[in-house]
């Protein structure tokens, strides 16, 4: 079996959260859409943040909190994607070394400001999201290290990323060189809007050049333009070497081949921020996925990974998620 | 009845916190002195932020987390201290002034940056505080912006403020200008170590100049250098108008003149991280005392606010303390 320096290395939109609680009323008055992430400009969000509550800074990005749940988890991972020079910046990269991911991508320098995700909480726990680009979109093919990618038994991508052609750039030169290297790439579609946004582009790419496609039940529709669940799942398991679709509280399902593996939820004693659960749910499955687990073992690692996320603020986690999967008994190798 | 603006204007060093989980293995092997606030350089900022876990950043500042107490509990407050004009600085500016606290001292430009605490927490619940004070010592008397001082009923000030002369010099001009228009002052000795480190010009300013006298046990004994604490209070009682002791889980003694209030703690499920404990009891206490409450009733205040803080990570209230008094059926008017 080849030896893997990395099990998983993500490359994704560097970001830094800020999470403050609202209610629907805040989310109206502030034309902010509720559950879903928009893209805003510098202004905007200098004007919405000025209206938001007080609120605490975590280290956030989509593919990032996958790695730090797959590091939490004792896995190897590696993540590519890019700061500025500033404290947020400054944050965001010890975040990430200290959940134990590799994370060296030169910051931005005299460019935009690091990358800010405003997350407004409603009391249903759900997260709806403003996120102002700033520098992680001055992240070019120059900023892929090919040694991250070729090390990694997968490469995991953010649909994310095809919101800005230079990091669409960068998307396409990390699954080459995966690709040239023999190795898998994963691609998580991120959010209906992103895939109302890039849907040709998706769709040729799940069918070309993705191994291992993750997507919420939403998205996958949304990709396949049906409102029938079973129809997008035959779609994909025919386009797709192996995907997982979250379905929220229903838990998940993964495809492979003829395969099928239904995943129950785990339970959570209170749901307080559903920010980060797809993150999370990749993470453990994933890891799974590059250990070779079978299929319900690893959909289990994501169940067990997005249900602490859940259970507090921000959108990584704050157990040890190995411990936590150890005391379940779930399989991690 | 004199017409206040404000009910409290607090004085302090104005820091954002940077809280991580940690063991004591960590505390031994950085030289971090448990439980204790202990002034550090840049340089070892940076290396002790390199060697933490993963954190969340929220604003911080003992003054400034009583006054957003002072707020949450329905009271108007106003804030003077000093930030840079960096990223951590606009999220302290933001955060206190979202929290319903006036606040805009101009911040410093072109100078050290915003202050940061690195706050370790031991799975016992004690923080320990690294605290680099960066531009929050950039603050000199041009800073105290006299009509808010004027325009509260009780001025409140940080002992932090001792420990560098240009902010010494801001707090003896802020308490001149509360004397001078008649107004009270208060202050907290705000950690041992810190009156070890003032001890003669605390004992002058407490028998001389205050008011309003807050600190724990720890502090009273040391401030008046005996293990007794029914001396300390004695001596508190002679040389103040009125003083509030904390002592943790056995609650807090209240001392004016000949009167006595013994204050129960406030139960509490579970105590995640103790930071901020001192700071939101003041913040009940000195509103209770602006407005005139009985002293068992401040106290119970002091105690509501202090049981919330402790009840999660981060030294500013998560939960509308107004309305936790208001089901707690406690007097806040």
């Amino acid at each position: 079996m080849t030896e893997f320096l990395y099990d998983v290395t993500g490359v994704g939109n560097a970001i830094v959260d800020v999470i403050a609680p609202c209610d629907d009323d805040f989310l109206n008055a502030n034309s902010v859409e509720k559950g879903a992430m928009t893209l805003i400009d510098e202004a905007r969000a200098t004007e919405l943040y000025s209206r938001m509550a007080a609120g605490r800074e975590v280290s956030g990005g989509s593919a990032a909190n996958t790695l730090a749940g797959v590091a939490s988890l004792g896995g190897r991972g590696a993540y590519i994607g890019k700061v500025a020079d500033d404290q947020l910046g400054q944050i965001f990269t010890h975040d990430l070394n200290a959940a134990g991911v590799r994370y060296d991508t030169s910051p931005l320098v005299g460019g935009p400001a690091t990358a800010r995700c405003l997350i407004n909480v409603t009391p249903d726990a759900q997260r709806s999201m403003s996120t102002f680009l700033g520098a992680s979109v001055m992240f070019g093919e120059d900023d892929i290290d090919a040694d991250k990618i070729r090390a990694a038994n997968i490469t995991f991508m953010e649909g994310y990323l095809f919101d800005r052609d230079e990091a669409k750039a960068a998307f396409v030169s990390a699954a080459e060189i995966a690709r040239t290297a023999g190795r898998r790439t994963a691609l998580t579609l991120s959010d209906t809007f992103c895939v109302d946004r890039h849907r040709s582009s998706f769709r040729h790419l799940v069918k070309n050049h993705v191994d291992i496609l993750l997507a919420n039940e939403a998205e996958i529709l949304s990709l396949y333009e049906t409102d029938d669940f079973d129809a997008a799942l035959a779609a994909v398991r025919a386009e797709t070497n192996l995907a997982a679709i979250t379905r929220s509280e229903k838990g998940a399902v993964i495809v492979r081949g003829d395969e099928t593996a239904s995943i129950a939820a785990e339970p959570v004693d209170a749901v307080i921020d559903t920010t980060g659960a797809g993150d999370l749910f990749a993470a453990g499955f994933l890891l799974g996925a590059a250990r070779d687990l079978p299929l319900a073992d690893a959909g289990r690692l994501g169940a067990i990974a997005a249900a602490e996320v859940i259970s507090h603020y921000g959108a990584r986690p704050e157990t040890r998620l190995e411990t936590l999967a150890q005391s379940s008994q779930a399989r991690l190798s």
